[in-house]
């Protein structure tokens, strides 16, 4: 093979920095025989270019000027993994503009600024490939835009927080409480010293933006995902959902229906039975529905270094191929349609309630009630007596349309007999 | 739009071949939106065009003639979905050499001919995609060659006959034996009149075959394969896999180490916390580990109408986009190396046994030291009376090489105390 090499800038040389870095040079062998020329790192831009990183890399290859990136012609892909929106966004804007093919992890850019990229990758004539920004080593991205490519999405249904997920599987088996599943999870690594990204949903919120939008082939507005995090998720909550023979995840769930599109990031019980249940520790999964294919899931690793930098280098290594075939962008934005996001008000759903009430008779059915005239109607209930003058009450209801359900409850909470809705928790899945 | 339609020519309208038309034309929409030029069946091959098929098709699409599909120059990929070696081979021969992709969902033929076949492709220029003839519409195949592309595989563990899957899901639950639950598959569709292919481990063997020539890079040869079915594993076996914590599977396995490829079929006890342990009934998956991406599982369903159509149409899709950029055989036989396949005594497990051996002092002594001699170690027994003269005995060993096992096998078969080796099964995944 005496083909000209594909020339790879580099930005960023963090944690999915080191694992590209390690991939391309440590399989380059491999990699040469499977793309049909050899793939090398040209440049990596980093802020300080005297750090020691404890990897050799040769003399020249780092710099801290992004025009010796952009402006170099042996570069023919630049791979973004500084992460953050800016200044990725105007580096890859202006790699598309100047005709270089893009491969980027960074959810945060893709999931805002994902139509403006494509438009510059489509103007172009480039490749745009973001298959590390969602789910890390998981295959998803390629998956929904070929394999799953003939059917109809009816959902998708995500695991798409690790550190939410780590801390949800320690709060079952242990039964400890969210402070404690946090503190084991920064201990670990598995969140950040300021957590809000993972526990609150916005991570997980991200990533559904960009897989709705490929599923449904319409652009989902990440600030029209609904968005709830992990904060109110208790001990008890866990252990009841148990009972009832659910488990408490959090997921990302977008479908297509009458009305539009859903996409909503919230815990939710899910059947111990479902696919997705087991899907413990850090691990990420996202099962998908379709017209023809059925249930299908994708499971692995959603985050770190290796993993994540594996969908990268599988990234560049396809827009190599495409470059060398010169066929860039042969697969390239899918949103062809403009399809509504459905409010949240009209989304239904089966609702687990943890009422904390007054221990005496007649209360459940002055809940039960409101309930009813709401058009709630409850699949089942445990009561618990917890002291002489409470009672904890669990509720499941049947399907039932969000703004029945919050109609419901701001009377229930108005009921002298109660003293507080201690939880309210969607049930998905069943 | 404007652009020429891609036309198909359909060999087959079985199980498959139906569910493929039915995605043709039922998407079309979809699907021409996201090729970018219509995609239409323009001849379907059968043996009987008179024959009720309970669908609407346009006259004159049906033929029972080869020639009129191979000799249409509106036809450009040739979708074989007939099943069988002969004449299918021959007709997907005839029309790469034509210049006319193919798309097929025939493992029996690409798991013998696989190599045949992509050489006439690469000489035509042609695609071969063949993503249904494994697991179905569970998206495999594809993402080996490309979203793992960068990765070194490790190994990969599949569940992928879902006949037997469902058997010994119900053999499991329902504590019945082989037979109770072969006939209960064959009611439910699920298996043949004649079983072997399935549960005898035929099927798997020629899905593992594909599989892992695909992920080492290297033909396997289907003779190659170690085969073994599940025709001997009992009740008993499955509640005694139960008490030490695994289930048992059919497994395909097929793993890089020293001394070249593992490939081999077998039933196999596997910890109840592997994420294939709880893939039941008829849900195939397959659990795939990379230097980089780490452990990654695809699952769904391995076989039906719809599903294994699903994957045919995406294949259809990518190669009509293919031709419409022309760039056919973008990815193509990816066996660039030549790795021996190890003989099946120099692979290295753990092992399940059990025993009927006489109840009396001293026995498990005499035979644990045969198996010391043998350089066997045990890692747990457990031992059952089951009436006075007699007991059942169960050990799982350490790792071993299979020719140790077997060699301490043929002494323990010969020791007066022991009246039968009743099972001896693997154990993985730990």
């Amino acid at each position: 093979m005496s083909r000209k090499p594909i020339g790879i800038g580099l930005l960023g040389m963090g944690t999915v920095g080191r694992g590209v870095y390690r991939i391309l040079t440590g399989n380059s062998d491999m990699i040469e025989q499977r793309v049909g020329v050899p793939v090398e790192i040209k440049k990596i831009l980093v802020r300080n270019v005297a750090k020691d990183r404890g990897i050799r890399i040769d003399e020249g290859v780092l710099t801290a000027d992004i025009e010796e990136v952009l402006s170099n012609p042996c570069i023919d892909i630049v791979v973004e993994v500084m992460g953050g929106i800016h200044p990725a966004l105007e580096y890859c804007l202006e790699a598309l503009g100047r005709g270089k093919s893009v491969v980027t992890a960074n959810k945060d850019m893709m999931a805002v600024h994902g139509k403006e990229l494509f438009e510059a990758a489509g103007a172009n004539g480039c490749d745009l490939l973001f298959e590390g920004s969602v789910a890390g080593g998981i295959p998803i991205i390629r998956p929904l835009k070929e394999c799953l490519a003939a059917n109809r999405i009816r959902q998708l249904i995500g695991i798409i927080n690790g550190t939410t997920n780590y801390m949800l599987t320690r709060m079952s088996r242990e039964r400890c409480d969210f402070r404690t599943a946090l503190e084991e999870a920064q201990e670990r690594g598995y969140a950040e010293a300021d957590p809000g990204a993972d526990v609150d949903g916005f991570d997980a919120a991200r990533k559904l933006a960009i897989l709705a939008s490929i599923a449904f082939n319409t652009r989902v507005p990440l600030e029209q995902v609904y968005v709830e995090g992990i904060t109110r998720i208790t001990a008890e909550d866990i252990a009841y959902a148990a009972e009832l023979n659910y488990v408490v995840k959090l997921l990302g769930i977008a479908k297509e229906g009458d009305g539009g599109i859903e996409a909503r990031v919230h815990p939710a019980l899910l059947p111990k039975t479902h696919p997705l249940a087991s899907v413990n520790d850090v691990f990420n999964a996202i099962f998908v529905t379709g017209d023809a294919v059925g249930d299908v899931m994708f499971f692995g690793r959603g985050a770190g270094e290796m993993p994540t930098a594996s969908a990268v280098a599988a990234d560049v290594m396809n827009a190599a191929r495409n470059l060398i075939k010169n066929v860039p962008g042969i697969i390239s934005c899918t949103c062809f349609e403009d399809k509504p996001v459905k409010p949240m008000g009209l989304t239904s759903t089966k609702y687990y309630i943890r009422l904390n009430v007054a221990d005496k008779p007649g209360v459940l059915a002055g809940i039960a009630f409101v309930f009813g005239n709401n058009e709630v109607s409850l699949a089942s209930v445990i009561q618990k007596h917890t002291t002489g003058q409470q009672a904890e009450v669990v509720l499941v209801t049947h399907r039932v349309l969000e703004h029945n359900l919050q109609a419901a409850l701001n009377t229930i909470k108005g009921l002298p007999t109660v003293n507080e809705v201690s939880n309210v928790i969607r049930v998905e899945g069943d």
